[in-house]
């Protein structure tokens, strides 16, 4: 067993419906989407990422997610979450009963400024106040840093500047503390670095990370992540969110491979990765129908 | 740079053209294969294994390596190599002058009946003969163990059987010793664990690896072989070999991958992996009109 772990518990977040599909180009509607959610949740999925409350002029991909979020006969003990961009978003998880949301903000400049259209200052003072909103009504929250590991535009990101972000973020009393490698740079070095850090201000058992298999580094920088006592990632069912015959492309490390790892070192998920394979398999199917 | 290195240039070996096409659906012709092969060539790839000298019945993939190979316009420098699988084939090498060939054998007794219809014993015979009479002609080899981190039907193999293989194959003076991860079954502790062993009886200068990303820890897997010293690696066009949406496919470690990940590490491979994108591009599109 890894050093610095308290469990043998691993917690997946299936992000699949999220991030994973606002990168395919196909836009499958919010009942084929609440289909694809309800097999993963079968396939006991603890948490999920149902979608985002963001334009659907901007993210065409996630039109419809409040529609997903009144489809879904919801199962008890499951966390299903949003990604929110903005108050907006906070304020329709507010009026929708969405139990979780997730507030992420870019440790980037300029990743900030094109993501968001702010610059990271006034994108982390925004992000506070739309924590402390959802908090304020009783919504679960997961504040993460975007681009913890690098930037595409910038490259290197100090840990000063994540470490900064993340306890501001921290103030707010989120549930957990997210740090995405979002542009797929990070190597385990990096991951084992910054980790070591962050962990000592928020704890290690309340970092969440969401990691993208970009350079291929996925299951390398998780199981750097699993040695320094990290419990909590994103996963992605098949990876999507990348074709993997485009450099460059960022998927996120995948659901089955992730499982299959934690579990041939005597971690457990609960997960039944036959069925999210099964889950794969028609999502494959409705992304190259949608396609063609 | 890592531990154990004695210089920041690694040596990477494209068996996208044998390993990574005999694995897939679609046949490509001889011609088509030499021209891929020229590609990658031109990519400034210093070593390409072209095919492999075995009964295009049990391969059909592979028919025609004898055309390929007369084919080429050989480039100065460029180790070229065919994989042979019997003295017949070491026999053919010999008529065509082939340069360099690969003999392996599994350290899995059941993987060596199902893939070459004898026991682990006397396929190492067989080999160590075939090996003899190359190195007598003036062909270079390399000599290796499949299998050599576990084995889907046998489960985990241990380090002592492939000490001892490799050992009875560098007897018969083979230029390097393969070390292959079959089936993908490696993690970077059996990694080490095995390299470490195994180089001190032959010398980690010496080591070659094939790793598949069967699991997803193909990088991994190479960041743990980089930390031991190893610094000659087989890779794939496009991680070739094995659909990345089938759980089980068993595809090579990328060429592009690894050269970002080297890079990113301060080694150097001379590889132009703009050109290696372009190569597949190819691939992708040869593979999918071949297969409708």
């Amino acid at each position: 067993m890894p050093e610095g772990s308290a469990t043998n518990a691993v917690l997946l977040q299936e992000v699949g419906p999220r991030d994973g599909l606002q990168n395919e180009p196909a836009i499958l509607s919010p009942e084929i989407r609440a289909e694809l959610i309800e097999r993963l949740v079968n396939a006991r999925i603890g948490r999920i990422q149902i979608g985002s409350f963001v334009s659907p002029r901007r993210v065409p991909q996630m039109a419809g997610t409040d529609k997903i979020w009144r489809l879904l006969k919801k199962k008890d003990g499951v966390r299903y979450s949003v990604l929110v961009l903005n108050q907006r978003g906070v304020e329709q998880a507010i009026a929708e009963h969405v139990p979780h949301v997730e507030v992420y903000v870019s440790a980037s400049e300029t990743h900030s400024k094109k993501n968001s259209g702010t610059g990271a200052a006034e994108a982390l003072s925004a992000s506070k106040r739309m924590i402390e909103s959802a908090v304020k009504n009783g919504i679960g929250v997961t504040a993460g840093v975007m681009c913890a590991f690098g930037c595409f535009y910038e490259g290197t990101v100090s840990v000063e500047r994540v470490i900064e972000m993340a306890s501001a973020l921290d103030e707010t009393d989120p549930a957990e503390i997210g740090l995405a490698d979002t542009a797929g740079m990070a190597g385990p070095d990096d991951i084992k670095r910054a980790v070591d850090r962050v962990a000592q201000v928020v704890g290690v058992d309340r970092l969440a990370l969401h990691l993208h298999d970009t350079r291929g580094l996925g299951m390398a920088n998780l199981l750097a992540a699993l040695e320094m006592g990290v419990r909590r990632f994103d996963t992605s069912v098949g990876g999507l969110g990348g074709c993997p015959f485009i450099p460059g492309a960022a998927g996120n490390i995948s659901t089955e491979q992730t499982v299959a790892v934690l579990e041939s070192r005597g971690l457990q998920t609960g997960v039944d990765v036959e069925k999210v394979h099964r889950a794969r398999e028609m999502v494959d199917r409705l992304l190259t129908e949608n396609i063609s």
